[in-house]
């Protein structure tokens, strides 16, 4: 079941070393419940992490933007990248400020940048709206050139990926667990609220079932 | 109103600089919403990104952990850091892929670390804790000297930082308007669940109040 994706020291997780995992399937799942991931690359010796979309499709994963964006430019020269999703869960309310901690789960890939281009393209740009909204794309205009051309994609291989999870309740000191402090889990969850309406939406237009159902 | 953080070139925002904003009452408002923060730092020209605790006091950030971290190792030194926190407002559902996006609010930070020790760090892991669930401080006993001696405390300051902001409906093109596709935006939140005691939380003991009241 546990199929590794990485065997390279580099992904090896080394805090905490005991959550990590490097199993395909929860990788792909965690990042496919992802509304954003951090990009981290660097520029003349200084770090930068910016928060942009991501979309997977197979062992790949993708993120776009403005042919100028600077951070688009640095990677599609190749240089190499660090894309981090995290999932909040918890918060782990222990009986001793040492022990409390989050609940997560959480992808960390390594690697370099290819860009994407020609028909593969478009069909990574629907991955993106997919992504955050599935049967979006059937509702749209497709892309325009002047679009297209206006856009960077590029993809990353998952081969360099590394995953960590946290769950359950605190784990104290044995000592801790005489103490009369209340202790346990504050659950977080991402929620989407109800859809609001464009002010400028044309009358008479209805909510997708898409929308309506998730 | 308007209190410039940072006149840097470095922490100009470049892309959509319209919604960039340098005020320090947004910053620190963003900041201290977050659960978690991304670090990005360098280690042998490779960029990584890790998610970890984030507390604020007065105009600079501190994140914490084991004395044995990598992360915490490379940033002790000194070597150039990026600090991100990204709250995820809502998912722009535009009338086409291009225009799609999301609403956020964004800091990003630019320094070095100072290392953080004596009293001071006791008062900052007081923060952290506090930050996430004021009042638990006073329900817990102190550090042990053990325990502060494993944990290393790094702080930032936000001379360096700057705030983005996108809120709102979508912004489509002129022509798209007379589109029949439903436009607006789906709202994204982070929420608290229930608290769920620990199994192991002897009988008799209540959910605090600083926790039934959040």
């Amino acid at each position: 079941m546990i199929k590794p994706v990485v065997s390279s020291e580099r992904t090896r997780v080394k805090r905490l070393a005991s959550l990590a995992q490097y199993d395909s399937e929860l990788i792909h799942a965690i990042l496919d419940e992802a509304n954003v991931c951090h990009v981290g690359f660097v520029d003349d010796g200084q770090p930068y992490v910016i928060p942009t979309a991501i979309a997977r499709i197979g062992h790949h994963v993708y993120i776009h933007g403005s042919r100028v964006s600077r951070m688009l430019k640095c990677l599609a020269q190749g240089q190499p990248a660090c894309i981090t999703v995290t999932l909040l869960d918890g918060i782990v309310v222990a009986r001793s400020a040492f022990n409390s901690s989050m609940n997560y789960r959480s992808v960390v890939i390594l690697g370099k940048a290819e860009k994407v281009t020609g028909a593969k393209k478009v069909a990574v740009l629907d991955a993106f709206t997919e992504h955050l909204i599935p049967g979006r794309t059937k509702d749209i205009r497709p892309s325009r050139p002047k679009e297209l051309a206006a856009t960077t994609v590029l993809r990353f291989s998952l081969e360099e990926a590394s995953a960590k999870v946290s769950a359950g309740p605190p784990s104290d000191e044995k000592s801790d667990y005489d103490s009369d402090t209340w202790a346990g889990v504050v659950p977080l969850k991402m929620t989407r609220g109800s859809p609001q309406s464009d002010p400028k939406l044309r009358k008479g237009i209805r909510l997708p079932r898409y929308l309506t159902d998730s």
